[in-house]
């Protein structure tokens, strides 16, 4: 059984497989085949299923924790059952979609949870609080953390494109001062390297991967927005793959509710496989 | 049982019980009493001691999810149990203390959780996503939203205070620009108000709620970073004070972990005490 995954590793594993998808487990029961409430444990059922389907197709999958904590401590189960599943398929990149940060002595309390708990290779993190809410996250060998630089979402327009003054102003000096998105990209750097750090970048901002790319060019990007959201493949590869991919681009909704019938695997399946062709063609091309 | 708590009423219960404290329930198993271990949920059986002994002497109670996530759904069972045991005690305020935030869809799963199943009176939540991850939570009503602006960790130097560029850029136009904590407590005027939005600003720059007063008059804040952290209540209760009060200040670690014996709630209560009697003062001087 794998203990954690590298850069390497998950560069191999996108190669091997000719795709740099990410499979998101937004998992709601509201949604999910009638016929699966039947079972003891619906939510993991459902995810059972799909992974068992698609995981040959994928490089890695993202649990959307909210959607498991709206259900309460049997949504954590089925979040924790799902992580032991997952633990033991090869060749996948685990990311636990929690945005999480706080102090340092609380994110650590996080990190233990997702980390060492639940075993998951990454964990998405917000980058409001700074450093010592991140650093906790990063003392776990081996592990990811993905920042929040860049997100999909009306709402990173309310301060993520925000232009900062430097501080002190720099007088006479050209050019244009940082946004916030890339003053994360920056000061992040102080803190871990492209082999224990990702970012999250949506899809939705395709153009604005060259910008990402002049701060951060050799770290993975994980892209979510297309699709539902409405973000371009073509133009995320275009603009934000490097020479090892560098990216895993997440695709939840329109993958996993294909169909709402007994066929949903075989139908995400199918999404899927969609999913991987065309990212064959752009891995081709680079 | 209440069903939920208005301005007023915080109000008036800061004016009842002479006090404004808020008491950080960041329990872990590694520092309560031994002696607990033996029941069959020391995490909630330690909660209850706690609660009891002090529920007269503070106005909220503010669980860190962290602690009960990191370990998994037993963990998440133990703050179930506490939520649901915080609404059977008159006068009290209870906040979810979770960072939350992410794109509309999947905030709106984080709130389903704790509003609607846990039915906590606020959450804690990340303003970097912006409107769209801050309003799911507000569309509760009488719930609150606790929006992190200034933190009392190292950390909130590295983007909090950080100086925008106001865009299209102030031709001519006198004065500073904004901070982005500050730029946070002006663009979430759009998404809330008074009633139903409180601000995370740390103790441990409490000459800054001055700066902090001006935007935001008339808004509660939640006051983290007295005690361990090193903040003074003084400096707090003089730059943040207003009519009605207006601040909730928590205190965790001094006051639940006062003893590690069988009389650690009586020791809690005798801190919990002793932060009442300074707070009393303070309310009398205004």
């Amino acid at each position: 059984m794998k203990k954690y995954m590298t850069r390497q590793e998950l560069h191999q594993n996108i190669q091997n497989k000719k795709s740099f998808l990410c499979i998101g487990l937004d998992t709601d029961l509201k949604k999910i085949p009638r016929h699966l409430h039947k079972t003891s444990d619906p939510i993991f059922e459902f995810n059972k299923q799909i992974i068992d389907a698609t995981h040959d197709l994928c490089v890695a999958y993202k649990p959307n924790v909210a959607f498991y904590e709206s259900l309460g401590s049997a949504g954590w189960e089925a979040l924790e059952r799902t992580a032991d599943y997952l633990k033991g398929v090869n060749d996948i990149f685990t990311i636990a979609d929690a945005k999480r940060g706080d102090i340092g002595n609380t994110s650590s309390m996080y990190a233990q949870g997702f980390f060492g708990a639940m075993d998951f290779d990454s964990i998405t993190v917000a980058p409001y609080m700074g450093e010592d809410s991140v650093s906790p996250f990063l003392q776990y060998e081996g592990k990811w953390v993905i920042l929040l630089a860049l997100t999909s979402n009306k709402g990173a327009s309310d301060f993520q494109t925000s232009r900062l003054t430097p501080n002190p102003s720099p007088k006479g000096e050209g050019g244009e001062t940082p946004r916030l998105f890339e003053q994360v990209l920056k000061k992040s750097q102080e803190w871990g390297n492209a082999d224990n750090m990702m970012y999250v970048i949506g899809a939705t901002r395709a153009e604005m991967l060259a910008d990402v790319r002049k701060i951060v060019p050799d770290h993975f990007l994980l892209v979510p927005g297309v699709g539902a959201q409405g973000g371009s493949l073509q133009e995320v590869a275009k603009y934000g793959m490097n020479k090892e991919c560098g990216l895993l681009v997440n695709s939840s909704r329109n993958i996993i509710y294909a169909s709402d019938k007994e066929d949903f695997a075989a139908k995400a399946r199918e999404e899927a496989m969609k999913m991987q062709n065309e990212m064959e063609k752009l891995l081709w091309k680079s």
